[in-house]
């Protein structure tokens, strides 16, 4: 079914900029363990947002990312230089856009105000949507959880993008790849798309999706 | 060196007991993908507790594991019988203990009042810790998260233990096999032992452990 909305906002890693577009280059430096140190990063990465949220102590999105690498670095045995490690973080601001991203992004944006909602930092975000000549389409905004010092799926942070556009979270469409993201939107009221990318199965906390999708690709037809 | 405390609390499932004995059992009903089972199934409950805990959707322990065991169980592909579903679910009444456990809490016992503070609802610890025989060993009391309704690392999780014994945070010894609990209760103010079973890297959450041992076996030498 289309649904009625009257903005859309995305999330930023694993959604529109593939995450794991890191992984080649650090299979370069680190031959055979590229894949492992990618997942082992996004893993950790993850759960530090979480952890430090539930205890109360925030710190930035580039933090966190750096002190989940050096986690994942331990973890496969990599004594990495400097310079490599300094060059996987750079990859955060440079992450490559998953292919049907600038069509879809075009046509949406025609119809309806876009907007980023992301746990990354303000420095991060506006790097890696400028890199990708994303600016004009998110006219509704790149916003950040930093304004909430909390981590999504805290409701605080999905109030950020309800607050910021201005639009009732019922008419606002919240678009993520990340399961428990769509269900922490959904559970907040936002209308939910979760991009099913991998065909993961539906996380179990108590909140569906209203609409699933394989890419973002099917996401036009089903705004009006 | 050793620590003066004036109380010991344990986290239960993975310090005390063993979670992963589940897997013989899941073994031998899906040949091959036992280990597999086990191990998803073990982290998906642990992201739900930190998931349900951001959204403010508590639900207890005994839901979220069986929530977590069925999204295992698709993951991998298998459709398992009713009756296999109910045994995977009751051995968390049955857990086994790590080898070193009885002697190490005999030998405790005798000298601190012991406690546990796990995220288990009071219905299955209550039930591992008869099963185990060790209702004797913990005079502190056996303390559930389904107080504060919310998950470790929260600190209104380790504020139980504190306001239960009556034993001020800095006169505690925390004993937790998972590094995040570690660094949780480190935050929140207790003397930290982290169990570091495996021989993972400590994880970068901002507190270190005061003192990291393999077993639970070296405790006795660490508290007077």
């Amino acid at each position: 079914m289309t649904r009625e909305v009257s903005a859309l906002v995305f999330d930023a890693y694993g959604t529109i900029f593939d995450v794991h577009s890191v992984a080649a280059l650090a299979e370069s430096y680190f031959p055979g363990k590229g894949q492992a140190l990618s997942a082992a990063w996004r893993t950790k990465q993850l759960e530090y947002t979480w952890l430090r949220s539930l205890m109360g102590r925030y710190e930035d999105f580039g933090q966190v990312t750096l002190a989940a690498l050096d986690w994942a670095f331990e973890s496969l045995a990599i004594a990495p230089q400097d310079a490599q490690r300094r060059a996987l973080m750079g990859e955060y601001h440079r992450l490559a856009m998953f292919p049907e991203v600038p069509e879809v992004l075009e046509t949406l944006a025609a119809r309806k105000p876009l907007a980023i909602l992301s746990n990354g930092n303000p420095d991060m975000l506006n790097a890696v949507v400028e890199h990708n000549g994303l600016r004009d389409r998110f006219r509704g905004g790149v916003l950040s959880v930093h304004a909430a010092r909390v981590y999504k799926p805290a409701p605080a942070v999905y109030r950020l993008a309800e607050e910021s556009l201005g639009v009732p979270r019922t008419m606002m469409a919240f678009i993520s790849s990340n399961g428990w993201d769509a269900a922490g939107a959904q559970t907040f009221g936002f209308q939910v798309f979760w991009v099913n990318r991998a065909g993961a199965p539906v996380e179990r906390l108590g909140a569906r999706p209203d609409e699933t999708i394989r890419t973002l690709a099917e996401l036009p037809a089903l705004i009006p």
